[in-house]
């Protein structure tokens, strides 16, 4: 087994804190007969630096922590490959957590990976962070990535799309097929910048000059189920199409069309929102507003590393494109 | 900003050694008067311990190193879910890396991992290990549990399905539907012990004397997109049924299927294997063998944590249970 410092210190007679140094390349203020014995000693007893030890003195260790609300969401996990992709191949390493979307564990995780002297933070999160956690990275000095959707305010390093607009493209669509009766599905946590995606489809609406009607809002889970349970409550209502605003919640919808025996696109047309890998996968295939998932992964990556080489340098804005990806499920009206 | 143990010493006089054990609890061969005088100024100075300076002394971290194949896998996050549900209610955060599949990645995030001082490993690989692994998760006495169909050797700590007797169940309820020309879609990677689920689907084939066609049997990535080409070469075969090695594969031939016009489960019975949660909502829902996903990462953090309570008690072998879930997506054959 390989020697420690303790060990190279006994045989050696020089301190702990002298061969540290002088091992992790800081050690000019010692003499060279010393410096010599040390590093010799060291190879001699086959000495690997204990990663510890040696960040105490370095200041690198070329992790970047990335905490997400939810890792089983392939929102997120193909937000977490992009940001990985870049990181390794510019040589660092992902510690990734998941906070479930909960304030107290992304706390929590902040405090143990900067313990762990990570480089840099990506956080992604639904939430106003407790007052402690940004005050925490920055007495660190250790720079970070938010992706919460500018809830909270600082005035660089955003990365954005137009929600609102994304919201009124797919509204639009479904008005240009015909739908008039058109019911949407919301969401409390509302991480996916679902507000905005609302106020585009209410704003579109208005635009042509349809109703709303209360029962046509339907707020669920970001999830399959979520969608699922919401879209029961919108087939009671007298709509053609359903916007969901996000993927997954539409996956949902096709599971209770099919259960009323519902034919998408025949009988219902469904837009989702975010163009997650799912999505050309299901049958028939998911019209959806794109926005690029793992681009803002790689995105954050490379904010963070630049902010990392030039800390007093601003970072920048950053607003991505979106787009309309139609497929097989919304189609022009058959029957009103 | 909080002082250091430097800043301490500079104050007192006393050594960061012996600073550093004082405020670890380890400081019983000090005097009163050193150990008073420490943490009177530590507490003056509102000291607060640094993580890598306390690890130097201390050996629990309360954190776990997990490292899978692939995050983006609906599978793995699942696994990761039970995994940390599990460690979380016993107050253990997990630290996720995400090897790619790639064996020196793997090497290297065990590395990384056990540098920080994790109190355990669980590896989901699809690998052997490169020969150090192990050897270093040793020689730190890090206890470790392996997700790997028992591709590497022991004889402790194996947490298995009988993915033989799955094979055999997929296949056999097809040909209990009418079905004798049975397609498979297989894997190269077989992580998921596909390996054993086609010699299940063999065995079965050949108990009632079924022929099995070169061109029935298809290899294809284990994701959504690698059942979709697999299934386009198998639906030009003659043939009622396709069995696919896991339910993302499955959810490929849905595609398939769809291009060619062909209705699950009219036209063609589709079963796949895992039930991960998307499973259930597949148009239509998905006839499949279902393992406990969720559950294996729990018992993993279980065993894991047991190990680190007991590190010379042998860890026992988990044989998890798996079952035929009936959904829409088989059916009693119509047209031969």
């Amino acid at each position: 087994m390989a020697a420690t410092i303790r060990e190279i210190a006994e045989k050696t007679g020089v301190s702990i804190t002298t061969i540290s140094q002088i091992l992790n390349g800081k050690g000019e203020r010692f003499s060279d007969l010393t410096r010599e014995k040390v590093l010799k000693t060291a190879k001699e007893m086959s000495y690997k630096p204990n990663f510890f030890a040696k960040n105490m003195i370095v200041s690198h260790t070329n992790t970047i922590g990335m905490i997400v609300p939810e890792v089983t969401d392939p929102f997120f996990s193909q937000m977490v490959k992009g940001a990985e992709d870049y990181l390794n191949k510019e040589g660092y390493m992902i510690m990734l957590c998941n906070s479930s979307n909960d304030k107290e564990r992304e706390d929590l995780y902040v405090e143990e990976l900067l313990h762990r002297a990570v480089d840099g933070l990506i956080i992604a999160s639904p939430n106003i962070l407790l007052s402690g956690v940004i005050k925490r990275m920055e007495e660190k000095r250790s720079p970070y990535i938010l992706l919460d959707r500018q809830r909270n305010p600082r005035l660089e390093g955003n990365i954005a799309i137009d929600d609102f607009k994304g919201g009124y493209m797919a509204t639009e669509h479904l008005i240009e097929l015909g739908h008039t009766r058109i019911g949407i599905i919301i969401s409390d946590t509302s991480f996916y910048n679902v507000h905005e995606r609302y106020e585009g489809y209410l704003a579109c609406m208005k635009e042509y000059k349809l109703t709303v009607k209360d029962n046509w809002i339907v707020s669920g889970d970001q999830t399959m189920k979520g969608g699922y349970i919401a879209s029961q409550k919108l087939l009671q209502e007298n709509i053609t199409a359903i916007f969901a605003t996000n993927d997954l919640m539409a996956m949902g919808t096709y599971r209770a069309a099919l259960e009323k025996n519902l034919s998408i696109p025949n009988n219902l047309s469904v837009i989702g929102f975010d163009d997650i890998e799912l999505s050309e996968y299901m049958t028939p295939p998911l019209t959806t507003i794109r926005q690029p998932i793992y681009g803002i992964g790689e995105i954050a990556a490379e904010l963070l590393l630049k902010n990392l080489q030039n800390p007093t340098e601003k970072l920048e804005n950053r607003l991505l494109d979106i787009s309309l990806i139609k497929r097989s499920s919304t189609k022009t009206i058959d029957n009103k």
